[in-house]
């Protein structure tokens, strides 16, 4: 086992911190946090910082027409590149972590392979996807979308912030709108690492997780339609209160859906009472429901249960319709990537588990075209898109090497 | 029986109708409703027609300091007058009946005391309250609550409308600023008539509701606080999800309320979730809970039910706060009164029944000082507060008839 760890090639763990520690100084909030929206100036000066990086390692920038950035570090064969990378831009007030981790484990992986004068024969590209977030302009996964063919170019082009701006105005305003030559197209892999965003790890004092998919979802939109009445004059049998019946079918969801399975997460995360006024009763609730899962008949299940709410006889005299807002199907990552990842934590000692991603990340769509990966290290509590966002620099530093040796495998197999 | 009905006075249906249209006029909405805020113009051209047509029947009419007008027939004996009246103001996009139609009937009481020839021993005082609703300054009741001493002057002077104007500045630019003498003081009896702002009458085809009391209630802010995280990555044994913790606690308000009394009415008609996005877990939720009923040792249980409410176990981790809002205690009106207009509603051959008021109104306060009774007249589908609010004209016309018989009894008796 010394031995073996001996022969271990390892990342250099403190450079790793001080390049995450460099990034977060594009866009770093008073709170140690990051507030780096696509194509904002500090997205800019992070994209200048990175491709500055690259270009000092001997490795070739090329940019997309998304904006997508590609360092590669040639391979002695021309083989499809292993791809490594994530997203460099955040949400407002996000953490230091999200996405920028992925991107920093390529350059330290392919830092640790130069300064090993490893010569690969196969490619090594680094990938900076645009727009992850869709924090500035929605929806998030914009780029990936677009590459992997699930979202339309010139409808995304013509997406505005708040102010007004179009994708297409900041693209070009970037400096970095590309050749669509440039896309990622065939690779051999893509990695990528990722902070887990949820609190399993910690919880279960584990390392690694090694994603096995991201989880299907279906979100609705619930609305009861009632009657608006004088809080103090109209007997409770009198009533259409459109809360007291929104109560009672969030009573049926959350009975339903939690005798489901018990890795269904469910959230009813936006509810809206109107007037919304002390003295009146309610006329009207809308609330979403979303729910995830990795096993597609759980989720096609909850959508029966609720597209039957509104017939159980639990209305209290108002209406209930259910609109589906969207669904999207499990991803399964790669199965031999998966192997070849966990093989790389348990041999380096890392402790490890196989989960699955409840949040959505390019490398879903990614995995439509290229035999794809995913790797979460911990979030302290859990906390991500927050400047409380937070994840052990022993960890990020795990993380990298399992990235680094799966990597080493895939070129020397 | 015949001869009974013949001995009676009755008003003139026709001109109640005409005079209650007229008054429709100031501030005619398009949808047939009224916006007659308090002393705006439209509440101005009101108080001036008001004032012309009582000055035409021979009354004296006085305004006191807070803007309230009184129009008194004098009586051949020197006694307090018996008051009839309510206020002119309304709510933006209210009704053609709520408030004014108490004033009218002491225009048609008095119209038919003096068509008859009938010499009163006892003056007769027509009052407008001012600034019932409360819609354009805060509170509601503002003149009846300084009359009673329930309010403080000086303060209520300070109030301001959304425009930022004082009413103390709008008192004195309506040319409505009288004199403290001419308050309302000593009196035999005030009397209210009313539509019912509630839908009782007209499902049990009652005209008239003899309103015994104005109900006690009592008003409460529930605070729930938990913790925001990912809808996607959080496990559910690892939330605290405020909503849900706020769903046990609203089934734990509606099944114990409502074990207490058919007759208590409670409301949740404010709620609002945070952050209120539908893929994050909420981690505050703020609601009220206003109950009333009659008997207060019903609304002392249910302030019991609601303080207790944190202490239950069901608040799924998160912290649980109720604040009392305010409250305010059962006011009964004078019991002679009532029985009086029930005895008139029955010799006029009205269908009637004895009734409470879970709506506030100036006869409360007033019933303080002066002997008071209210009487209600049918709302259609219990609509008030919006331009929907109707009462058939043959039910107003019943309504001022009982007042006009019991008016008489208390001349004559």
């Amino acid at each position: 086992m010394v031995t073996m760890q001996k022969q271990k090639l390892l990342i250099n763990g403190e450079r790793l911190k001080q390049e995450l520690e460099r990034f977060a100084e594009f866009g770093r909030t008073e709170n140690n946090g990051v507030t780096r929206l696509s194509l904002s100036n500090e997205d800019i000066q992070a994209r200048d910082y990175f491709r500055s990086c690259c270009e000092e390692l001997g490795m070739t920038v090329t940019v997309d027409d998304l904006g997508c950035m590609y360092a590669t570090l040639a391979g002695t064969e021309d083989k499809p590149p292993i791809v490594i990378g994530s997203h460099m831009d955040s949400v407002k007030k996000g953490g230091r972590f999200d996405g920028i981790l992925g991107v920093v484990t390529g350059l330290e992986v392919v830092r640790t392979i130069i300064e090993n004068q490893i010569k690969p024969c196969i490619p090594i590209t680094i990938v900076n996807f645009t727009n992850e977030e869709g924090a500035r302009f929605e929806p998030s996964m914009m780029a990936s979308g677009v590459l992997s063919g699930k979202f339309d170019k010139s409808f995304m082009l013509q997406k505005r912030d708040p102010e007004g701006i179009s994708f297409a105005e900041a693209l070009k305003a970037s400096g970095y709108e590309g050749d669509s030559n440039n896309r990622l197209k065939e690779a051999t892999a893509f990695l990528e690492l990722h902070i887990e965003q949820g609190p399993i790890l910690e919880k279960e004092s584990l390392t690694i997780g090694v994603v096995e998919c991201v989880v299907g979802m279906a979100c609705y939109e619930i609305e009861v339609t009632g009657d608006s009445n004088h809080a103090g004059t109209t007997p409770m049998r009198m009533r259409k209160d459109a809360l007291f019946a929104a109560n009672n079918l969030i009573n049926e969801i959350r009975k339903r859906l939690g005798a489901l399975d018990s890795e269904l997460v469910f959230t009813i995360g936006r509810l809206n009472v109107y007037p919304c006024i002390h003295t009146v009763i309610p006329n009207k609730v809308v609330f979403t429901l979303e729910a995830r899962h990795k096993d597609m008949q759980i989720v096609n299940t909850v959508k029966e249960i609720i597209q039957g709410l509104p017939d159980l006889g639990i209305n209290e005299g108002c209406e209930v319709t259910t609109t589906k807002l969207w669904d999207r199907d499990t991803v399964w990552f790669a199965p031999e990537l998966c192997d070849q990842l966990e093989q790389s934590a348990a041999s380096l000692g890392c402790s490890h588990r196989r989960m699955v991603s409840g949040a959505g990340h390019d490398a879903q769509f990614i995995a439509s075209y290229i035999p794809t990966a995913m790797l979460f290290v911990p979030s302290i509590n859990g906390k991500s898109h927050s400047e409380d966002e937070l994840t052990a620099w022993e960890d990020c530093e795990k993380g990298v090497n399992v990235i680094l040796d799966t990597v080493l495998k895939l070129l020397f197999k």
